[in-house]
This record gives C-alpha cells, sequence and structure tokens, in this order.
C-alpha cells in the first residue's frame, strides 16, 4: 500500500523524469541520519507548508510514517494540481514566489543524443563536410550580426523621428504659452502625446506577446542557461518587441532601448540559424544540421552578443556578456565566431547610420548609445581619487539594493493585482501621464538658468522664463531622450548645473525608474540607471571641495553612472568592459571595475541583483555556477528523483502511448534497460524522439511486413524540431497497441551516469560544465536508481539561514 | 603465450594508466570491421615504421596474427626504451617529433578527487569557513596581480637603465669615430657589449635553470591544458627568467620582454598561492586549503592574466588570454578574480612607474610596451579601406607562416646539433654579435637622412654622415630598443622614413628575429613581430597611391603589426583585445580583427603557429577544444588503454609496494575495486595518496595495535603536495609487506565512468570540461575494463590525410 502510494505521488511530479519499478532508496534510519547532519551545521531544511501538509494526506502506512525525500517532492508537486482544481483557481494566488520552482519550463539539452544515426551520420560526413558546416556557422553569424544591427538602426532612426516629431510639437507649444500663459495646456499636450504613444505599445505587448514585456534580459539569461522560456525566440516576439520599445521610448517613459537590444539579437539568431520560419510556415531547407539545441544555442549566444554590441557599441562587451550569462563551456572557435556576429553587428549599425547622418564612412557612432568620447590629453584620474572613487561605489550598491527592493515590492503587487492586459495597459498610460507631468513641473518649477554656449549641441533646449541667450537647465535632463541627458551629463562643462537641479532630478528619476520597469511595454533598464547615476554622480563631483582641481564633474558623473548600474544589475567582467568600450577610453577601466565591484558587494548584501530578482520571481530552475557552498552533506541519492519510469529496448507500442499520455507526469527521459537484466541501463530516449517515433509508426511488425519502408533518418527528427507535435495528435490504433518498438538505434546508449555516493557539487559540476538535461544515477550493478534533472539541482540555493531548498510548482 | 606478450608489452606502456588482470577487449573481427570502417571515409590511420617493426616481433601466436589495439601501444612504447639501451643512446636520435606523443610529461588533476576525508572536511565547513575561504583568494588575487606588476617595474627599469649607458656609450663612441674615421672600432665595441650581456643571460639560462629559456608561453599553455611541465612554476625558474631577459633585451638582441612577464606572473602565482616556498623551504602555514592542482591552476591562470595586463597594459586582453588559454570551464566568480589580479597588476606597475619617471600619480602608461594614443579626432578609417585590411591580413598570414617554417626547421636543427649548454651560449653570443654587425651596416650604408623635427622624442638619434640638423632614419628602427622602435613607426609623422629603409628594415629583421625565437635565452617574440609587421605596414601605407587622403602610414604600421603577430602566434580573441588596449583606442577593433582572423586562415593554411609547433616538437600531450572532427569512428573501446592494474579496497602492502615501484609501468591512477565481485568498479586511487599512505605507515593492522595512533588527515597530503616523495625513498619492512590497507577512506568513491560504446568525442567532451586526468571505462556490468587518460586522447589529431595517430615515447 506503502509502495503504490509513493508510485502515485511520484508520477505527478513533474517534466524532466522518468519513473518506473524501482526500489525505495533511503530508510528510514538513513534519513535521520542525513537530516541530523544538516541540522547539525545549520544547514536547514525548509520544508514548507505545503509539502507538509500533502505529506500527512500521503502517507497511510504506519511503517512509512518518515517519507523518504523522493515521496516529499512527489507530494509537494501534487499541490499546484488541486489548487488549480479548486473553485474558480482564481490567479490571485499564483504561486509566484521566489521560495517556489515551477515545473512549466523544461529544460534545453546542450548534450547531444549520440544515438546510431546520429554517429552514422557524423561517420559519413567526410572532412570537407566538417570543414562546410564550419564555414555556414561563420556565414550564419555574420547574417545574425547584420540583421542585428540593422534592426538596432531601424530602432534608432524610428525613436529619433518620433522624438523629434513630439520634441518639436511640444516645445513650439511651450513657448507658444509661455509668453502668453496656460502652460497648462502645453502640459496636457505633452501627457497626451506621451500616452497615447504608450498606449500603443503597451497595447501590442500586452495583448499580442506578453513575453515580449521588459527588456528580455532575464528570458535570454535564462535560456543560455538552458530553460526554454515558452515563446522568447519567436518572430512574433521581436515583432512585438521592437515595436513597443520605439513606442515606449518615444513616449518618454524612463527606458532605455538598449537592453531589448539583446532579446533581439537573441531571436535573429535562432530564427536565421535554423533556416526556416515555424511561424511563417517558410523552410529554406538551409542549416538543417543546426537544428537541435545544441546547435540554436551557440547561435543564441552569438546573437545575445550581437545584441550587445550594436546597443553599446561593445563588441568585446557582447562576448563576455553572453560568455558570462550562458556558455557554461569555453570552446575558442565558438567565441570567435560570437566576436565577429558581434563586430558585423556595430559595425553595420555604424555604417547605416552613417548614411542616414550624411556622414557615410564615418564609422565613430558604434552603438545606439553614444557616451561621447573621453579625451584622455589630461591626467585622466588621480591616484588619491581612488578612494572616492569606492565611496562612490558603495553608495551605487545602497540605491540600487533600494531601487531592487522597491521594485521587487511592485512586482509582487503587479503579480497579484495588475494581470489582466487592460489593466496593465492602463498602469503604462498612467506611467507615462505622470512622467510626463512630473518633468514639466520639475522644469517649471525649476530657475536653474545657464547661458547658452557656443558649442550647446541640445537639439531641444528649452528658454521658458530663462532670460534671452539663456536655457533651463532642467530641461536639458528631462526634456530629452535618455541617451542625450546620459551625455549631457558626461561632458556638459563644469558649471552646468546646479547642485539642486540635479539632486531634485535623481530623486525624481529614481522612483520613474523603479516605478517603470516590469511595465507591460519592451523597455531597458541600462539607459535609466545610468541617467540617475550621472545625475548624483555629477552632484558628488560638484560637492567636493573645489580645491581638488582633478574634480572634474563629468568624471564623477560617469563613475556614478557605473556605481548605480553595477547595484542594479549587478554585472560584471562584462558591464566593466561595455563601459570602458561605450566611452571608447581604456584608461577608466580601473576605478570603473573597482566601483562596479564595491557596488556589487554591498548591494549583494541586501539584496539580488534586478534580473535575478525577476528570474527567481518567475521561479524559474536557473543553475547557477556552482553548488551551494555548503551543500556537499547532499549525495546523488537524495536529490534524485526516484523511481524513474523506464523502457525496455523492446518496448510495447501500447506502454510507450501510456507513458506519454499520462499528463501528470509529462516526463521527457527515459533510461532504457537491458529486458533480461531488470534495471541495467543501456540508454536514454527523449520523449520527442518517442514522438517522432510513433508518427513514423516505426514499429517491428511493420518494418518486417514492408520491407520497403523508408528507415528513419536524423532529418525526419530534425524536421519536426523544436516544436514537436503533442501525443495527443498522435493516433495509434489497438492493433498498433499490441506492436513493439525497437529503440535501439534511437537512443542515446552512452548516458552519463553517476552513483548514488556523488555529492551534489559534483552531480552539479557535471551536469552544469556538460549543459545536460538528464542524468541517470545507478547503483553498483548499473541498474536505474534515479534520475536527476534541472530542478533537482536548482532546487537547493543558500538563504540566509543556509542551505534552503525550494519547493517545486506545476505553474 | 600471446596473453603474456599482450600484458607485458602493455605494462610498460606510460604514465597515467592502470594495468591488471583484464581480458583482451577487441577480437579480431571488431578490429577489422573498424579499421575498415576508418579507411572508408579517407580516415587513415599511420601506423608508423616503429609500431609495425615491433609488431612482428611481439606476435607469435597465429591467432593473435591481427593485434589487439592496446597490443599496438604496448609495442610502440617499447620503442623509444630499446632505443635508449642502445649503444651510446646518442642524443641526435633524441625522438623529439611532431609525430610522437612523450609519455614523459605527467597531467594535472583539476577533478578534485573526493575522498572521506575530503567530504569530511567541507562538511565540517560553515558557510563562514567558505566566506573566508572565498575572501583569502581575492587576497591571493590581489598579491599576485601587486608582485607581477612589481617584476615587470623592475624588468622595465634595469632594461632601460642598461640598454641606456650601452646606446649612450656606443653613441659616444660613434660620434666620435664619424669624424675621425675607424668606424669598425665602434662596430667591435657595439658587438661585445651585446654579446657579453647576452652571454651572461644565456649562461644562466643554459646551465642553471633550461626551461626559462623562450618566452614561456608555451609552458603556461600546456600547464593551463593541464599538462604538468616539470619545474616550470619554481621560484628558481623565476629568478633565471628575470635576470635573463634583462640581459637579453639590452643585449639588443631581436627579443621583447613582453612574453616572459606571462610566465612571471604565472610563477608568483603558483608561489604566493601555496603560502610556502619548497625551493626556501619556507612554509608560512597559511593558504593550505589551495594546496592542490585545482586551486593552483585557478591561481595560475591570474597569475598569466597579470603577466600579460603588465605586459600589455591590457587587463582584460589578459583575461581572455587567460581563458582562450587554459580554463575550460568559465566560472564567474573566478573570472572575476583574474580581472582584479589583472588590474591590480597594472595598476602597479603604473604606479611605480609614474614614481619613476618622477610624475607620480600619472597613470598613464599602463604596460610595459606603451603604444602611443591613436588619436581619434580624425576619423579613423574609411569602409573603403576594409578590402586594403584583408589584403594586409592576408601578407601577415603568409609571412607568420614563413616565419614559423623557418623557425620549426631551425629548431629540428638544434635539437638534433646544438643541445649541449655551452654550444647553446655560443650560438646566443654569434646571435648577438651578427644583429649587432646587421644593424651596424644597415645603419652605416643608409643615406636615409631626416630633418630633425623640434617634437622627436628619440632618445638615442644618431646623426651619422647626415647634414646637421639631420638624423639617420635607419637608427631610429636599429639603434634602439625594440619597443622604441615599433613606436616611433606607429607614430611618427608621414614622410619620415624612406621606402627603401623600412623594406631593407623588414627583411633584415624578420630573419634574425626568426633566428633569435628558440636560443637559450629569455625572451619574447610579441615585439620582434611587432616591428616588423609595423616595418611592411607602413611601407604599405607609403606605397599607396598617395591620392588616398586617408593613407596615414602609422595607421598602416599598427595593422601591419597586428597582421604579423597575428599570422605567427595565431592567437584570435585576446589578441585582438590586446591590441586595442594597449593601444587605448577601441575604433580600431574590427580592423584588428578582421586582420587577425585572415592572418589566421592564410597562416593555417600553411603551418601551425608558433607556439603550437614547440609545443608540438616537444611532443606535449596537449588537448585542444574539441576532439578531431572525424573522430566519430573511434570509441572508449579502442582509445582506453588496457588492461588495467587495479587495487582491491582492501589490498596488501607488499603488492601496493611491487605495483608503484614497478619503473617500467609507473602508473599514476589505479582503479580500486570490490573483493567479492572481481573488477566491479568503486573507486579511485592515486598514486601520490598511496605514496602518503605508505609514508604514515596507515596498516589496517597498525590502526588495531595503536589505538591511540593519529588519524591520517587532509593535511598530510597538502603537505606532501605538490614534490611527492618517490617510492623509493619509502622503506617498508618485510613484516609491513604483508599487512593490509584499507583504501576506502582515501580513494575517489565517485570517479567519473563512461561505457565501452561511447564514442571518442563525447569522451573528449567530459574528459577537457571536467579536466580529468583518468577516466575509467566500465562495462555493463561496472566491471572496469580499461582506462582513459590524457595520452589516449592527445594521440589522435587530423592530419593532412584525415584522422591520424602520434606515436607515444617515452621520452
Amino acid at each position: 500500500m506503502a509502495n503504490i502510494t509513493k508510485k502515485v505521488s511520484w508520477t505527478s511530479r513533474g517534466d524532466d523524469a522518468g519513473g518506473g519499478e524501482g526500489t525505495p532508496l533511503l530508510n528510514g534510519s538513513e534519513e535521520v541520519r542525513y537530516t541530523r547532519q544538516l541540522s547539525g551545521v545549520g544547514g536547514m531544511f525548509h520544508i514548507g507548508r505545503l509539502s507538509t501538509v500533502d505529506l500527512e494526506e500521503d502517507v497511510t502506512s504506519d511503517e512509512e510514517a518518515r517519507p523518504t525525500k523522493s515521496q516529499r517532492y512527489g507530494s509537494v508537486s501534487t499541490y499546484p494540481g488541486s489548487l488549480q482544481d479548486s473553485p474558480k483557481g482564481r490567479p490571485e494566488e499564483i504561486p509566484h514566489n521566489e521560495k517556489l520552482l515551477s515545473l512549466k519550463f523544461e529544460s534545453l539539452d546542450y548534450d547531444s543524443s549520440e544515438n546510431q544515426l546520429f554517429l552514422e551520420e557524423e561517420r559519413r560526413m567526410s572532412y570537407l563536410g566538417f570543414r562546410c558546416l564550419e564555414i555556414s556557422r561563420w556565414v550564419i553569424c555574420g547574417l545574425i550580426g547584420f540583421l542585428t544591427g540593422l534592426i538596432a538602426c531601424c530602432i534608432d532612426i524610428a525613436v529619433e523621428k518620433l522624438a523629434g516629431v513630439k520634441y518639436f510639437v511640444v516645445k513650439q507649444n511651450i513657448e507658444k504659452f509661455t509668453e502668453v500663459g496656460g502652460l497648462s495646456i502645453s502640459l496636457i499636450l505633452w501627457a497626451v502625446l506621451n500616452s497615447s504613444l504608450v498606449m500603443v505599445g503597451a497595447i501590442t505587448v500586452a495583448f499580442i506577446e506578453p513575453i515580449a514585456a521588459g527588456s528580455g534580459i532575464p528570458q535570454i539569461k535564462c535560456y543560455l542557461n538552458g530553460v526554454k522560456i515558452p515563446r522568447v525566440v519567436r518572430l512574433k516576439t521581436l515583432v512585438v518587441k521592437v515595436f513597443g520599445v520605439i513606442c515606449s521610448v518615444a513616449g518618454g517613459l524612463a527606458v532605455g532601448k538598449e537592453g531589448p537590444m539583446i532579446h533581439s539579437g537573441a531571436v535573429v539568431a535562432a530564427g536565421v540559424s535554423q533556416g526556416r520560419s515555424t511561424s511563417l510556415k517558410k523552410d529554406f531547407k538551409i542549416f538543417e544540421y543546426f537544428r537541435r539545441d545544441t546547435e540554436k544555442r551557440d547561435f543564441v549566444s552569438a546573437g545575445a552578443a550581437a545584441g550587445v554590441s550594436a546597443a553599446f557599441g561593445a563588441p568585446v562587451g557582447g562576448v563576455l556578456f553572453s560568455l558570462e550569462e550562458g556558455a557554461s563551456f569555453w570552446n575558442q572557435m565558438l567565441t570567435w565566431r560570437i566576436f565577429f556576429a558581434s563586430m558585423i553587428s556595430t559595425f553595420t549599425l555604424n555604417f547605416f547610420l552613417s548614411i542616414y547622418n550624411n556622414k557615410p564612412g564615418d564609422l565613430s557612432s558604434p552603438g545606439l548609445i553614444n557616451f561621447g568620447r573621453f579625451e584622455s590629453d589630461s591626467v585622466a584620474y588621480n591616484f588619491y581619487e581612488i578612494p572616492l572613487f569606492i565611496v562612490m561605489g558603495a553608495i551605487g550598491g545602497l540605491l540600487g539594493a533600494l531601487f531592487n527592493k522597491l521594485n521587487y515590492w511592485l512586482t509582487i503587487f503587479r503579480i497579484r493585482y495588475v494581470h489582466r492586459p487592460c489593466l496593465q495597459v492602463m498602469e503604462a498610460m498612467l506611467v507615462a501621464a505622470v512622467t510626463a507631468t512630473v518633468s514639466f513641473s520639475m522644469i517649471y518649477f525649476s530657475n536653474d538658468c545657464q547661458p547658452l554656449g557656443p558649442d550647446q549641441s541640445e537639439d531641444y533646449q528649452l528658454q521658458l522664463f530663462c532670460a534671452d541667450g539663456e536655457y533651463n537647465s532642467m530641461a536639458t535632463t528631462f526634456f530629452n531622450t535618455p541617451e542625450r541627458s546620459v551625455r549631457s551629463l558626461f561632458h556638459n562643462p563644469p558649471g552646468s548645473y546646479n547642485p539642486g537641479t540635479l539632486g531634485m532630478f535623481t530623486v525624481t528619476y529614481f522612483f520613474l525608474a523603479c516605478w517603470t520597469y516590469g511595465l507591460a511595454v519592451s523597455a531597458g533598464v541600462f539607459i535609466p540607471s545610468l541617467l540617475i547615476g550621472a545625475a548624483w554622480g555629477r552632484l558628488f563631483g560638484i560637492l567636493l571641495p573645489t580645491v581638488t582641481i582633478w574634480a572634474d564633474p563629468g568624471k564623477y558623473a560617469l563613475i556614478g553612472a557605473a556605481a548605480q548600474l553595477g547595484g542594479i544589475v549587478r554585472m560584471t567582467l562584462s558591464l566593466t568592459v561595455i563601459m570602458v568600450e561605450a566611452t571608447g577610453n581604456v584608461t577608466y577601466g580601473l576605478p570603473i571595475m573597482l566601483v562596479l565591484m564595491t557596488a556589487k558587494i554591498v548591494g549583494d548584501y541586501f539584496v539580488e541583483g534586478l534580473y535575478d530578482i525577476h528570474i527567481k520571481l518567475q521561479s524559474v530552475p536557473f543553475l547557477h555556477w556552482e553548488a551551494p557552498a555548503t551543500s556537499h552533506w547532499l549525495t546523488a541519492r537524495e536529490v534524485m528523483g526516484a523511481p524513474v519510469i523506464c523502457f525496455n529496448r523492446l518496448e510495447k507500442v501500447g506502454t510507450i502511448v501510456d507513458i506519454l499520455s499520462n499528463t501528470s507526469t509529462n516526463h521527457n527521459g527515459f533510461p532504457v534497460v537491458i529486458f533480461t537484466h531488470p534495471g541495467k541501463i543501456c540508454g536514454l530516449i527523449l520523449r520527442s524522439q518517442l514522438i517522432v517515433l510513433l508518427k513514423h509508426k516505426v514499429f517491428v511488425e511493420l518494418a518486417r511486413s514492408r520491407l520497403t519502408q523508408r528507415k528513419l533518418q536524423l532529418k525526419d527528427f530534425r524536421d519536426a524540431y523544436p516544436r514537436f507535435p503533442p501525443i495527443q495528435s498522435i493516433h495509434v490504433s489497438q492493433d498498433e497497441r499490441d506492436c513493439m518498438m525497437d529503440l535501439s538505434e534511437f537512443m542515446n546508449p552512452t548516458p552519463y551516469t553517476v552513483p548514488q555516493e556523488t555529492s551534489l557539487p559534483r552531480v552539479f559540476k557535471l551536469f552544469r560544465a556538460l549543459g545536460l538535461r538528464h542524468l541517470v544515477v545507478v547503483d553498483h550493478d548499473n541498474r536505474v536508481v534515479g534520475l536527476v534533472t534541472r530542478k533537482d539541482l536548482a532546487r537547493y540555493h543558500l538563504g540566509k539561514h543556509g542551505l534552503e531548498e525550494l519547493q517545486l510548482a506545476q505553474t
């Protein structure tokens, strides 16, 4: 009885595992021992409310009163299902919570399934064939870079045009009403213009493709980490993203157009590398070799790098971003290709922008954002300034942590109460209107007038109530695209801004940006962060004792910008390089690094980075670089899912169909065992492969009767990739159910295995380094005893009280 | 009979494997099948003369007429031994050959041995303990950076001083004799000065520490790849290296002081991270946790990066160099630490140099080489110049290939005929004298006089036969340290050089540099390569039609330098970044990348990179990024070493001592099997661990009698690391030989295993990604059937005729 309970409860466990006739793995005493050890070192498991409740319901037999680990997760996973079945299933109860791990996300398989078909193809291929493949890879990377650059160019021009028209109209209006009075009309005009632009963008995003909201960086981080986020690299997402970002930036929100470029590049890469568009139902019959997760993920890395490169004119930074976020295995050729894509991307953008700006051949604006050049003819910075930089880094870390914490609460609020598309659109419009109003009042009440210099390059200067020949200083920050404001703060000569102006601006923009991030619009957080940081950094520089001759406020604006951005996103090496490349000056490398490091250390003390917060709130099973430090207590035996559903090498079709159709399990990988030696592993087969086999009716009996039947090829699997049909769409007749299927040729005959005693860090290392999706746990006789998947590893994390365990949820 | 032959022949196989009572793995028919398949696709094994000969001698039984794979390697490995036993064993026959793989190199173990002691220690450690370790790592990286920067500073100042004195004396002398005649005296003075400086350097290197010769980059590449090169990271090596490089650069050889910095940084890292110096017999009792291969290698990566950073003022380039050459697994925190070390290193150098130059606080000379800043106020380069850059890249690739080929022949010649230290010193002195003579004649016969500009910054200008107010243009390139010559070529205004001067200089310096590389002096090839490239690049720029207004010859000198360096060393991403950082200008990123890529493609068509050539000539078992493309034919069964010597979990001391003492095997890893199930794997134990166990007499019987005996701790293993005593130094009495040793606690209970059918690329990936040293091959019942080591994988490479196999040699 107890055994049955265990099996049933387990089989509803989740996505990536398998179950079958296994044995209980831990007896009570072992369990007790481990629990004791854990609490002994302060490593404490948080077995939450949910599992405890289910546990009591499940356990019926006395001798199983102490449930095994595997049972626990079994029981945990039954919770959300039952909740969804509960009356109404109200979305208020969506368990988006950083203490949960969602089971709805599937994993990507970075490890190729080296089955016979694959090996035969590889062996047939000559050396020349491999060379051709290599050349195709380069061509694809070139294309990715080119298209990404082109998209960046379109976004840039569209935003410039739209914003130009908008600011021109508003400026005219303001100038008209400044003299005659009635500036409230200008305010209304401005707010309405902003709101309508934002409305269009928000409607597209919220109603057509919600995944296109935000910067997309968390999603791409997850994808590169090996998590399949549904619809994230589709063509539709790209279109909505590009359109949305144009609307939101032109709509005057406190957002940047740079973050979304990373997502756009990734989508371009995923599309181009497959040589077809599933959405457009167009197959160019090229690049078929690349239709698998391994290759696709490599190209997506290149796409993301190309996106960074186009956004910031930072090709090396792009490569480092991709590597930092994604590629677990550093491969020289791959890196070189990624770099090529990045270079092509920034070059394409630069080339087309130079034509657009009527300066063909001038390659001086390599990215969407151009910080302007920091000239280095003077002494760049002095040794004695370094402590000041570190202080600024700490401030950046503090402010970043505050930003993240506020945004975290806001996001929780949004998940609970603002989940309907129409509400989301209304919130976005409200933010747009508020932004315009606040900006207007700040400009209106500011009396910081500055003389118009001969070399002022501001396009939209507002005179307002200033004397002739003067302009309103507050307006250069608020009445402008954020990119231009950053540049003004970096480069305007000392004295361009009053301390008061900068202080007011920092505070208001901080809250506006915090409110804006997470709205249902496509937008990035890079530029607003830089802008906030540049403002308080410049303020910091101004407030320094004037005896310090080296206190160029522009330099402090740069350091402040780095500190603030680092405090919010907590990127490290790649961000340093991006900042260095964007400023076009290597000299500031050390201070920027110091500042980013300080900001990260200070910020991490309080709260995680913004992207990580959002990933956690989505309950994504994200694998970090290493297993938690204190997890040597755990072994594969404890973390694995068990028992496992296994197939025989020669299996009845009916059994396969039944197991695949079982919606409560929904496993994706099944160990294949030898019939004569029960439980002894001889391979691993994926759900997707079984589906293709069923679809083509590769049954032993049919093969005998129809000798002329075409042999199944790798091409059939590739054609179905990546949207394998669901099992429900495959019809298997009653006769066919009695047929047998021979899996030998299609299974991966050499899956990686580990013994049960392997420690969690060791399992983790193997899993992470090779990008696995399933790792079979075997006993000393090579019998399958469990299966480790991404969720089993992602579940453990270091919390405030030592090692903690996340709960699994179906949503 | 046949069986015995096989066993005997095999046990002489090499370093990293193990052997014992195993079964023949391949029967004749399987072997035939695989051979057929291989030749079917043009993948051809070159079974060389040696193995064929031995094969005929070995095979005595008729039914074993087709030898198994394992036999073949067994037989191959007997060859060098027998050769050395041949009369005289003349060094002319040293089998340094790129078709051999030496067995004398051991592997580093990047995978921790997670035995019970280790796990217990990790489990005892609290979260705070791990934090402290992390902080120590940062401190160590800071120290590494600081010391590396300091060493670079010392080298720089010493070279400047020495070279300054030398050039001053020679210049005085030349000026004196220009008027009165008798310049041959000046020539002799110059030649003698150069030769004596070089002699001192060469004597130190050749007689005290030969491993300090050359740039050290190939050695560090090997170390980071996981090959233990004897004595490469010792303190003595560092001292000799630093001293040698000062002598050789001041001695006027065509060498640079940059390459050796990488080696120096690595030695510093290996020393500092261990908290002791074995050479000085000083143990500071700190950082004991880091006394194992895994941690040490991480720090050596940081040291190498710090070296690059100090050499070129390129911290990001340093990080990329380390990653490109070494770290197979990209770890965010590790990378960040490496970056920190690099930053500290460049900063330290800069700081001390600024004090030395009486400009304290001026942080504008971050590296040993300073290319000078390429200002970007003008249009940097035009779109239409890109084809020109590609042409230059191709030229660089061609010249680089020529350079490498010539140096390859020269190296072969040196290995055969110039192997005695005194001969090596004499060759170095000869090169120094020839360099001085050639330089002098070039200057003497040149009539390229240029007017002295007001802003000329050359320190050692020679007027020679030029009119007053003019100087000899050839002398700015030859009568100067190479670093200054490069800077002159980059930045001197158009018209500073005649085309003839540049042409002559390129040709002579090319051959001088080619002759110099590989001498028994510490010296790098970076700067000579850059100098050659800068010369012909500038020539290229001058010869362009003058209608092209954008033809600034300095820019072409930069591109030429990149092309030439890329053609010689074939580094990719890291070199791009190093060049960009050294020029302080991001704008040239794209052209430099294009040029490097073209140079690499063109060069690779002819011959490998210089470092790779030298690594191959040392027969180092170097693992590349991926298995050869066409190696899917091979499986673990074919590549593994078998049979394997295994130990029982409870093993007799006598057996262990005998096996360890067997000099013909000299294995380093032994699978541990379960006594009751012969051959069933339960762990893996290393030679070093066994030695420590024997030394401390950890025998079952003794433990029973002396209950108070201290339990062996991890500390005992760490104290012995890395120079474990040889087995011969451990005395085991006859009584003790009958004792038993329990290996359970010390073996790694969860070694990675693969089934026999695993394809070579899959084995390779696992091995490379995790940095393994031994990979156990098991059958379906988990019985040990073979062991894969580094040599088994490094043996296969893609040659001109498909897949080729290197032969194994004992030397």
